[in-house]
Order: structure tokens, then C-alpha cells, then sequence
């Protein structure tokens, strides 16, 4: 008899596929203990069940969809969509998340998580209804775009009920394809969509109508009241709540730290179009994941040129700068087109505009030609071009079947020279910051357990001086600096938590300890775990989760030879004010991170000291016998 | 103290949009014993209300929605939505007619008719909640196409609402664009989408909770009893059933009066793609309107091309012709993204096509060139040119502003004798079948009070041989066999019926006098008044509604000289099997008809006798008093 668990669903359900079995068992105390929910609900899963050299396309793959006792409370922005699984991008760890009401959905149908292995015969879609699960023939939607696949699944199940899909892109198993909410708050990256692609499932529908019970509601309620007083007072709020993270796109390029053409970084022509005063101007309507007053969600129209007519997601900060300033494109409405297009086609919008813009240098520098590119002319700027190849990447058309594999594997493909150009890590393509001018938030690209990330660590301190200012270009201390940000964002994830929500409390206190604590109580508030109580607590978990991840790429082969960043970026000089001069000292920064992490230097690999420490002598213990030398 | 009304809402709803009020008037009894509802309802009100030489664009044009007393009851089919406004395209009078569940819910919040009339002052959406009605500001909304629009409105309202609601075309006043539900069963023809444009109006959302109360359920249930069995016995259900109006595209195609390339009329290459085996894998899903057991409609998928992933309502027969047969287009992908453009977009399928197809021929000819079509070649069967023409054309871009007028205006604007291909009749472009293969069919489009329609007078006689075969070639006694397909028409119309539910049932019966028969016990058993029990007093119901609409086009000035069709398909011989050599005989067709009319043959005027018979006394006085010379 385990103990009784607040805040948690209770159950978690395991779907094979290959079976059409759907198993119910009850979440372990101990594994809500150890690893909260969320994210390291899917850590501890994945290192326990998806053993080494398993092919991320095989049916041994699974994918973990874990959320946390947070989630479907009334606290703000608990929303979080958690997906763990082994990458085809990668070939190694992936957590990946996203927004909307699918997380508090699954909660309210009593699931803390869902497992997600084996492979159907045939396209699948899995009909989840508080304690019934239907698996059901998806072959009148496979080959559908989401939208027409939600309008579809949603006609015969509920009206109302919430999903997770594929598209085009994932069942044809393009590397860098996603899930898709029904509402489009997509978890976008490290290819998951080519999972489900090759496990035959087209989606997951969900509709509950259970609700959390809390151990202390009375002090939950409490401190969900202080948290929406810390939002409203919070310096950031107001920015997010009108633009969301379009707030951000003009400044960030003025910081410097937002590259350009394919991280050469040249000055961009026409950079105003993504000033607020701009971009306000498509904003229709301000749009709310589940219980988040922040609503940074905003729905955009264009009403000119040739994509006049859409109403449709804005595209993310991340997004105008995929689709827009690495390809050089300031074509705003051929951005939200092609953004537009990944969400129906089931694309990653980061990887799929840096895919992209990847080719278009190759372009530039005659590797590839019209012989190559179908007649298509890849020149920078071209938004028409772009949208058309975002197309052909979905499908897999001609030169689309090359990029949809990521730069790395389009690059082998080519050959010339190409790989000089795949800008990525772990082969994840590289997000919207320039490692070169924000130090510790590039060694979180370069160290980060998925891959070339913006989210694993992103520096609030370097980007955004919050809550207190560092210099992004200095290379001292920034080894714990990247340790602690990865740590925090392990934890507050494992709580389920949005980057963007965390952001905004801890401006608003004007304190990352603050927020911890916070978290620790509202944590025990509503699941009684005595653990919870002490934020101590909470960052250890996040150093645990962060290191069973870690372990997994470690179990996978990975070493310090992976924690990479191209040649561009360690060795040409940033070209341009405020970072000009600046390149990323690579192994200065790596020996200081391990360090801090309390890693080998040598290696990059956990001591087991370390592993100890943090309650994953397990781990370690598998390590060992594996071969895998601990320091 | 009118009567009460059994069947009906009971109430008529005046939407003033320049002074933002909602009137309700009690249904006045007269009007529902005169023209039953639905398509009588408009005309008698269009008749009385909308002056002659008002501009179809200005506030002074109405537009009544009405529907039927059998709509929103258990009777099969009866979903009709009818608008009748006077045409921007045709500059006469106008009865368009769509489908799905709009029409039913507007009967449940309580009205049998909405008439629409005034301008707002700014774009505008009315939102209908039983007896509620809000003007709201629809300017988030404006320039969005139908899905998006559809989306946000239903977010903001009730996610089950019903809509119509116009895309960027009707905004633009694109003189063939259309009205469209929320499930794209679109009143397509004669440009009500530009008429809602120009009053700024961007959607009618409707919810309602009432049913209508019938005179006597007892014996309405039998009639419907009766109808559901006769719709089963039918030797047409099972075809319409399986794929829809798709199941005759090849079928009509060999029957010879199929035209292609904008009626020139060539064999066809790769016609096959049009044979029911290779149309049905492409249906994914049935769709039935309000309470039809036909389920006409097909959702369909395309899996390969470039346009995979579309999942969407399927080109209906008449699509298959406008962006396929006449434009010498067999790429099914294309037609179905084609139809798909329209219906986001708002635009008539058949209009746009065969506006296409004209501009494909004037380029054939030489009479434009890539100059005037922004660099396109607009070559005959080229799918992916005229997907984009039909972009452009909603969006008034380049060639497509010009096309956007219709063929007659567009020829007119072009000039060089370009009219001789404007394949129209009173400027509403022609569908799919061939006058000079079909004579009564090809008399109603000449003689049809809204210009080149298939739908006012369906010749199943002579296209279907039902309920009995007649010679489509022979050219005796098809004026009276035109005057009684479209009298039928117009009295089945205002009974709120679907064609194809009146097919499947005369079909079934095998005899037209027992549709007519079940029709007015139906309508009797509805609404408890006592002459819709005489079948004979049904059909007179149908001849007063259209000479009701003739005379609406009298008023304006139509004559004689306006019954007109092209001149190849007066002279130039039908060039293939089995109508070979075949030419229309125009004017000795329409003695024939205006005889059978009992109208003036020289003129086309109905003559002060008919009308008087008609009960129709106020109409030839208005006409005299107007100078009109009645015979």
C-alpha cells in the first residue's frame, strides 16, 4: 500500500500500441517524491525503460507525457505538456514541452502520465475518456494536416475534448516534425512527431472530468492568491501579457545576441518591422493557456499580400527569428505564413527556419545549386522561397527529403563542406542567441542534455539582466551560472511549470530564491510531501533530474566530444556591436561548467560521487556495469 | 389578431445595421399561406421592399434569409438556408441556397426569416442567442478567411453556434463571391458575399433552444414515416449516399452535355479520374445536413502532390466541371485545393472557375498575355496557375481584380471581342451542362430569373430520366416542360427542401404528382392551414414565386433581349457524341416557354391575366403603374 497522493492524479497509464493494451497503475510515492512530475517524471522513466542503442524510430522507443501535481490547480501557468523520449534527431535524451489544456486535460481524466510504446499495425489514434481508452482506427486522418485532423477527431469523440497530433511531417518521419495541440501550443522540438510517425500514431484525445484533490487547499489557495499578486506587480508582466514574446524581438537584436543569415550575423536591413509598434498592430486577440493570467498566446491576421487572409498563432520570438532574421527574411507576413504551415504540417519552427537557412547559405556559397533545389533560387530574404520550402520539407519533396533529415544529416547528404554550416549541437539546430555574445546561455547550448536548446538553461540573468544583471560576455563564474539555470529550469519543470510564468515571479520578487521557495511550498500545499517544503529540496531534484539525463546520453555513448558548438561560432569573431570581437571560448568554459557540476573534466561524464549525492546510486551502479567510466 | 402559426417560428427578425436595431414582427399569417416560406418568403419580400435601380452595393439592397416551416422539424432534407437579394453580378434578382445547420438553428432562436438591410458604420457581426441580438464589433475578425473567422467567432460566442459569414473576397465586394456556413454548405451564386461586404457585415452567429410546435406531430410523424421509406426504396439514394454529386461527374461527362474548355467542348484527355472507383478513395467521412438521411456531402483527403494534407469538404459535381472539365484541368488535387481556396476565401466554385477558364481562353487566343496576367501562363489544364488565379481573384490582385467582376464585366474591361467567350447568361456564368445538349435544361439557364443557374430548373427529365425519360435533343414542348421543372423547383424551394432530397423521394415514387402530393400534406400537417393540402394549390404557390421574381426583373428593366445565351451556344455546332451538331434554338424555345407561361411573347412580360390569376393583382398594378406594358 503506498501512501495516499494529493495533487497527483494518482495513476499513471501505459498505452501499447503494438498490444492495444492500455494499462492503469498507480504513480509510486517514491517516484513523485523523488522526481516531483513533469519532467522528471519522464527522466526517471526513460533511464528505467528505453534501453541503450534502442533506434528512436524502433517501437522500443517510447515517449513519456508526464505532468505535474501542479497542474490543472489553480495556480498560474501550470499548464506545461511534458514529452520525454529518445530523439531521432539527437539519438539521445529528449524532454520537449508545451502549453494549452492537454496537461490539466490528461490530470482531469486521472493520469499523471502517459507512457507511449510499442507500434500499431496500422494508423492509430488513442480515444482517452476519464477511465475508458479506445484505440481507434486513424485511417481516414492519416495524411490529414492537424487542423483538419482536430476538426475531424474532435467531431467524433468531443467537441470540447483536448489533443495531441501529428501531421504530414511526423508520419513521414521527418527528423525535426512535432506534436501539435489542438490549440497549436506545440512542443516543438527534437523531432517526437517522427516518433508517433513511426509508432503509426496519428494522436491522443482526451477529455476528463475528475479534478485534483489537494492536501492543503486552504494554504494552496494562499499561495496561488500571493502568486497572482507577485504576477501583477512583476516588471515583465505587462510586456508579456500584450505581445507575448514578440515584446522581445527588436530588443534582442539590438542586444546583440540575435543572429543573423545563419549565424553570420551581418547587419540586417529593415529590422524595424519587428518593433512593438509594428507588431501590435496584427494582434487580434490575446490568447491564455490553462489558469494563466499572463495569456502571452496572441492571435495574428494578416490583411495584406498574398497570405492576406490568415488568422492564425503569432509567430513566437523564436519563430520571426527561424523564419525571419536567420534566413534574412523581413517579410512578416511570409513568417506567419510559414509558421502557419509548420503548426498544420506538424513542424518544428526553430529547426525547420534553421534547416532552412542553412540551405540558403549553401545557396549562397554555390554548394548547392538549382540542379539541387528543385529550380528554386535560395536566395536570403526570400520569403516566398522559405514558405515553399516549408512545404517541401513537410512532404518531403525533392530537396525537402534532404533537409527534413536536420542540417547535420542534410549536410552529410550534400557532402562540399556542407557540415561547416549546420549550425546545431547534438545536432539540434541552434536557437535565436548567439552563443559568441551570452556566454553561459551558449554553454547551455553546448552542454544541454537535448541539444542546442534556448530552453534547457535559458540565462535570464545575461539576456535579460533578471533578476540581476551579469555581463554576457565575460567567461567568469559562467560555468555556475549555466549549472544553476539548468538546474532551476529541471526543477520548476519537473513542477510543470512555464519558463514564462517562472520569469515572471521571479522578476516580480525580484528573487530566483524567492520563487524556489514558492515553489517548495506551493508543492507541498498540495501534495503534502514533507520533502517539498524546503526549496533546498527543490533544487536538488532539479540537479537529479538534470543528471539522470545526462546519464542516459552518457548510457547512450555520449562524452565531453559531444558538448560541441560549430566552428563558427568558436572561432570567427562575432562581426557586430555590442559583442564585436567575440568568440565562444569553448574548453575554458566546459572545464569551468564540469567543474561546477561536479563531473569528470576529462570525460564530461557524473562522478559517482555526484550521483550519490544526489540519490542516483542507481545510476550510477548501471554506469558501471556498462562500462562507462565514472570519475 | 393574426392566426397562429403551427410549423413556423412565428416571427420575423429585421437586422437594421445602419441603426444597429433588432426588430421582431410577428410571420403575418397572408405571408405564410401565399408563399409557404423559404424562397416565397423572399421574393414577396424583396418584391415589396428592395425599390427598382437601387445599387446591389448600397445600404438601400436587403438581403432576406429565410427558410421554411418544415426547417428544424424531423422531415428529411428540409435544411435549406435561402437568400434572395438582388445581384451585384446580374443587377436583377437573386435566390441562392445553402445547406447545413444554419437554417435549422435560426428557426430555434425563433425566426422564420431574417431580413438584413442598412450599412454599419464599421465591420460588424451579429450574434443571434434565441431573443437576443448583439451588434458587435467584427473588426478582429475583417480580412480573415471563413476558418479563421469561424474559429475565433465561435470562441467568443458558443463553440456549437451555427454561422454564415463572408471571407476576404465578399470584403473586397468580389462580385462572384458568396456567403458561407460554418460547415462550407455555401449559398454560392450571385455575389451575397459582396452584398454582406458592403454593409460591413462579416458573420450572422446563431444559437437557439426552441422547437417549433406543429399543427399535427401525429400525423407528421406518419408523413415522415413514409418519406424515410420512399427515400430508402429509391434507386437513387444509394448513389447519392456513397459519394454524393460526385457519383455523376464521369457519368454526365459521356452523356454528352458536360462542357469543356470553357464550352468549346474537346474531347477531354484523362477523363477517368472522374469514374466513381477512383472519386471514392478519396472520401474519408459522410456529412449529412439538418436531419438528412441522404448525407450527401464527403469529406476527402489528398495524400499526394503538393496539396497533401488537406482534409476537406469535396468538390461537389459542379466543382469537378468549374476547375476541372473547363479548364481542361484533370489534377483532382488541384480542383480539391481550388475548392478549398473558395471556401475559405468566400467565392462561388462555379463562377470562379469558369472565370478562369475565360481567361484561359482569351490567353489561348492571344486576346491577353503574360503582361496582363502578372506573368502567369494561363494555360489549359494547368492545376497549379489556376489555383493561384483563384488566390487572386479574392484578393483582387493583379489579373485577379479584373476577374474579379465576373466574365462580363471582365470582358469588358479587356476588350478585343473577349465578350464572345464570356460564357454566361445575364452575366451569371454558366455551370456544367451544355444548352445545346439539354434544351429545357439550357431554357431555364436562358430564361432563369437569376441568370445561367442549374438549380432553377434541374432538368431531371432530361438529365437523369426521371421520373420518366425525355429526349434532351428535341426542341417541342420543352417551354412547357422548362415552366414545369422550374415552378416545381420554386414551389419544393419554399417549402425549404433539397434538390437532391426532392430527387431521391420523386425518384422513389417514381412520379412527380406524388412528391407534390407528399409536400402539401406535409406542409399541412405542419402549419394546420388548410389550402397546402391541394397539391394543385403547392404548384401554384411555385408559379407565383417565380412570376413574383420575373416580375422583380421587369421592374428593373429586364426584357426579352435578357433571356439570352451565348452565341457558340446559339451557332457553333456541338462538336462531340452523342449531341453532335447540335446548336440552341433560342428564340423558337423561348416562344415555346413564354406561351406556356401565358406571357407576352414579344416582350417576356407576364401578361395582367396571369398575374391576376397568380393572386398576384398588386404586382401588375405596381408594373402598370411603373409604365411597364403588360400583354
Amino acid at each position: 500500500m503506498t501512501k495516499k497522493l494529493y495533487g497527483y492524479a494518482g495513476r499513471i497509464l501505459r498505452v501499447d500500441l503494438t498490444r492495444k493494451t492500455a494499462a492503469k497503475v498507480e504513480t509510486p510515492y517514491e517516484l513523485a517524491r523523488d522526481f516531483i512530475g513533469a519532467r522528471g517524471f519522464g527522466a526517471k522513466i526513460l533511464w528505467d525503460e528505453v534501453k541503450p542503442g534502442v533506434d528512436p524510430l524502433s517501437p522500443e522507443n517510447k515517449m513519456v507525457l508526464s505532468f505535474s501535481p501542479l497542474t490543472g490547480t489553480p495556480a498560474q501557468s501550470f499548464h506545461r505538456l511534458f514529452a520525454m523520449f529518445k530523439s531521432p534527431l539527437t539519438g539521445g535524451y529528449f524532454r520537449s514541452n508545451g502549453g494549452g489544456f492537454f496537461a490539466a486535460e490528461v490530470k482531469f481524466a486521472g493520469y499523471d502520465a502517459i507512457i507511449v510504446e510499442g507500434r500499431a499495425d496500422k494508423p492509430t489514434y488513442v480515444w482517452v475518456c476519464d477511465d475508458d481508452v479506445e484505440f481507434r482506427d486513424a485511417a481516414h486522418v492519416w495524411g490529414a494536416t492537424v487542423d483538419g485532423a482536430v476538426d475531424m477527431l474532435r467531431d467524433e469523440t468531443d467537441r470540447n475534448a483536448r489533443m495531441l497530433a501529428i501531421g504530414p511531417a511526423g508520419e513521414r518521419l521527418v527528423r525535426i516534425a512535432c506534436l501539435v495541440t489542438e490549440d497549436y501550443r506545440t512542443p516543438g522540438r527534437g523531432g517526437g512527431g517522427a516518433v508517433w510517425g513511426s509508432k503509426n500514431l496519428k494522436a491522443i484525445v482526451v477529455r476528463g472530468t475528475k479534478r485534483p484533490e489537494l492536501f492543503n487547499p486552504d494554504l494552496f489557495k494562499e499561495l496561488v492568491r500571493e502568486q497572482v499578486d507577485v504576477y501583477r506587480k512583476s516588471p515583465l508582466f505587462e510586456a508579456f501579457h500584450s505581445l507575448g514574446t514578440n515584446s522581445v524581438v527588436y530588443q534582442f537584436y539590438t542586444l546583440g545576441h540575435h543572429p543573423t543569415y545563419n549565424f553570420k550575423n551581418v547587419e540586417l536591413e529593415n529590422v524595424d518591422v519587428w518593433r512593438p509598434e509594428v507588431l501590435e498592430k496584427y494582434v487580434v486577440k490575446h490568447y491564455g493557456c490553462f489558469t494563466c493570467a499572463i495569456a502571452c498566446g496572441k492571435r495574428w491576421k494578416l490583411t495584406k499580400g498574398p497570405y492576406a487572409g490568415l488568422l492564425w498563432d503569432f509567430p513566437e520570438y523564436e519563430t520571426h527569428w527561424s523564419f525571419g532574421s536567420t534566413c534574412g527574411v523581413t517579410n512578416l507576413e511570409a513568417i506567419t505564413y510559414a509558421n502557419m504551415l509548420c503548426d498544420r504540417y506538424g513542424l518544428d519552427t526553430i529547426s525547420t527556419g534553421a534547416v532552412v537557412a542553412f540551405a540558403m547559405e549553401l545557396y549562397e556559397k554555390g554548394l548547392i545549386t538549382e540542379k539541387e533545389t528543385d529550380g528554386l533560387r535560395l536566395r536570403w530574404g526570400d520569403g516566398d522561397v522559405m514558405v515553399e520550402l516549408v512545404r517541401k520539407i513537410a512532404l518531403r519533396e525533392g530537396i525537402g527529403d534532404v533537409l527534413a533529415e536536420g542540417t547535420v544529416r542534410a549536410a552529410d547528404a550534400i557532402g562540399r563542406g556542407a557540415e561547416k554550416f549546420a549550425m546545431h549541437s547534438k545536432r539540434l539546430e541552434l536557437p535565436a542567441y548567439d552563443p559568441r555574445a551570452a556566454k553561459a546561455h551558449g554553454l547551455s547550448y553546448a552542454t544541454s542534455n537535448i541539444g542546442g536548446s534556448h530552453m534547457i538553461g535559458w540565462n535570464k540573468y545575461e539576456i535579460l539582466s533578471m533578476p540581476e544583471k551579469v555581463d554576457p560576455l565575460t567567461v567568469e563564474g559562467k560555468g555556475l551560472l549555466a549549472k544553476m539555470v539548468q538546474d532551476q529550469t529541471a526543477a520548476y519543470e519537473s513542477a510543470g511549470w512555464c519558463a514564462f510564468g517562472e520569469l515572471v515571479q521571479t522578476a516580480g520578487y525580484g528573487s530566483v530564491e524567492k520563487t524556489m521557495e514558492w515553489i517548495g511550498r506551493a508543492l507541498y500545499a498540495a501534495t503534502g510531501i514533507e520533502e517539498f517544503k524546503d526549496p533546498k529540496y527543490i533544487w536538488l531534484v532539479g540537479e537529479r533530474v538534470y543528471n539522470v539525463e545526462r546519464a542516459f546520453n552518457v548510457r547512450e555513448g555520449f562524452t565531453r566530444e559531444d558538448d560541441l558548438l560549430p566552428e563558427r561560432i568558436q572561432k570567427t569573431p562575432f562581426p557586430r556591436a555590442p559583442a564585436q570581437g567575440q568568440v565562444f571560448e569553448l574548453d575554458r568554459l566546459l572545464n569551468d561548467y564540469y567543474t561546477a557540476r561536479g563531473w569528470d573534466v576529462e570525460t564530461g561524464v557524473p562522478t559517482r560521487g555526484k550521483l550519490d549525492d544526489l540519490g542516483l546510486g542507481f545510476v550510477a551502479d548501471e554506469l558501471e556495469k556498462l562500462g562507462k567510466a565514472l570519475g
